[in-house]
């Protein structure tokens, strides 16, 4: 599946969350189901033509978010009041500032309604928040892997990778850029801990056991397991694709998520008009099943029009990215049925 | 309950797994059962007269281990032949060595035979070490909150928390004491970590769940959550007492320990005398249930004599050091039953 990457710059004022405005802003997009270039997109197993997500029969958008590092306005953007790198100015963003950034996009290219937004994890996260915040511009919302807030060790998890960023020396107060410095080691420590969230315990046991590196045990600190080679790789391979600031916003987004204790949320609740599909994978410790149960129970209470599929995986976390014929069934059922309505 | 602290110095050597030899060495260890000092000792609820582990039928000596950080031999201790601290030079030690200068130090009080062995987490490793290394010195193995070897999950955070600490620049390739500073930074993410492993997430959900520290989110970096809060305190406080390069020995030590799978293992079993008791607890997933089960499964193929209790709890793996009743009457009924013989 062949993917066209879009840029738009938007000069009109967004007002976010914590009361700061972004003046104007880039969103940078995917585009899905045009004759366009070479590089494969991010979910490429599950969107194309005759995929789940059929780009035959449906175009579909696929958001870099603000404060990201892939084209939308982040942290490594320059700063037009100042002709710098917002660096660690960059405003904090929450799911709904990037919704109300998406539905501008929306706006700008003149689409009426969604007949799906769809996400995993974070991304499930902005599809509840679409189906909240514009109820007749979505049709469907399809929330994979995600959970209604997080809880205190999800919080946990994400104050150590910002701990280990912040503290790196190199992270200059979260001036690097200024400094020509990369917070190489607290980005990597963060990326190898997450890791660690992603997987499930199954999945790890049968990918890396407690295979050895070399054929023996070292009594030294090289790496010795499999795993810790593994680790460090991954650790090693994000610091040169992904900005440290840019972590440390994502992780703040995931902590402040909890629209069900927002205030307003039961008008909320009887304005939407989304029917939903909800999906977990049973061997996700970040966002379990019981976590997508307590979204379903929330929709059920408020009489709406809920599926809900507990897919068998030994993914862990990152499942809803990898191929699984139940998975792919479910959503190209729920899909079908749904693409005209 | 007073304890008595007290060190010797072995002046025999002691030959390590590594192949290296410890020339000499202090043990540092405590014992309960006379009458001594104002000092609680570290399991003190466990331990004391009328207790389940009661001194007033036993007398109790609990070790510091080599490598450790509080008076026995350790990276922070003097090299004799060097006149400087052995820092990244201590040579890596395994629970099969701990178990070897233990009966070293038995040797030299000629204490001719435990009557039980008791350890959690990694001091319950060292008890079923214990049964299959010296089966004629051991009568009861009590093995708590334990595992026969490390998941590669397990050795995953072990691996973060040894990059954490060898990535901080403080930690000058281990010999930061010799440059007079302390990897903080460092130590206090394998600890703040550590904690998210010891703690179950039901237990950080009843204590912290998502309670800010303040009355609203302030949309910046300093601390929000509570749980964030009590993270970066229990971080703090460890590396005013903790040594960096103890916290790397113990990693490896535990990724090191399958004594089922070693060479000769077979033959211990059918020369092992010592009667079992294992305890897990239902809310651990550092070693969970099913870890302790897979000892349990291994002594009841060689026909021991086993009992196994696990724990209502949400805990989480530091259960093992908390007050719970059916913890401690099991643990009371198994030693007041098997303290004879």
């Amino acid at each position: 599946m062949h993917v066209q990457e879009k840029k738009v710059h938007i000069n009109k004022p967004l007002e976010l969350n914590s009361g700061k405005i972004l003046k104007s802003y880039d969103l940078m997009f995917e585009t899905y189901g045009e004759l366009n270039d070479e590089k494969p997109g991010w979910w490429d197993n599950m969107i194309g033509p005759g995929k789940p997500i059929n780009t035959d029969k449906l175009f579909v958008v696929c958001m870099n978010n603000l404060g990201g590092c892939h084209g939308s306005s982040g942290p490594n953007s320059i700063n037009k009041e100042t002709n710098q790198p917002y660096g660690f100015e960059f405003p904090i963003v929450t799911v709904q500032d990037w919704v109300n950034s998406q539905k501008v996009l929306m706006d700008e290219f003149k689409i009426p309604k969604w007949q799906f937004v769809i996400g995993g994890s974070l991304g499930g996260m902005q599809a509840l928040q679409w189906s909240l915040d514009y109820p007749d511009q979505i049709n469907n919302a399809i929330i994979i892997a995600a959970s209604p807030k997080l809880t205190a060790q999800n919080i946990a998890f994400n104050e150590v990778a910002r701990q280990a960023i912040t503290s790196d020396p190199d992270w200059c107060n979260g001036d690097y850029i200024k400094h020509n410095k990369v917070p190489k080691r607290g980005l990597a420590l963060a990326r190898m801990l997450g890791h660690i969230t992603y997987l499930s315990d199954e999945s790890m046991a049968k990918k890396f056991g407690r295979d050895l590196k070399k054929d023996k045990i070292n009594f030294n600190f090289d790496v010795e397991f499999q795993i810790e080679s593994y680790l460090r790789y991954q650790g090693e391979k994000f610091v040169t694709s992904f900005d440290a600031n840019t972590y440390l916003l994502m992780t703040k987004a995931l902590d402040y998520f909890d629209p069900i204790n927002e205030a307003g949320f039961t008008e909320k609740m009887n304005q939407c008009k989304s029917r939903f599909l909800i999906i977990s994978f049973t061997s996700d410790w970040r966002f379990p099943p019981s976590r997508s149960e307590e979204i379903v129970k929330t929709l059920v209470e408020y009489k709406k029009d809920v599926s809900y599929a507990c897919i068998e995986s030994d993914g862990g976390h990152d499942a809803f990215l990898m191929k699984n014929d139940n998975y792919f069934e479910v959503m190209r059922t729920y899909i079908e049925a749904n693409i005209n309505g």
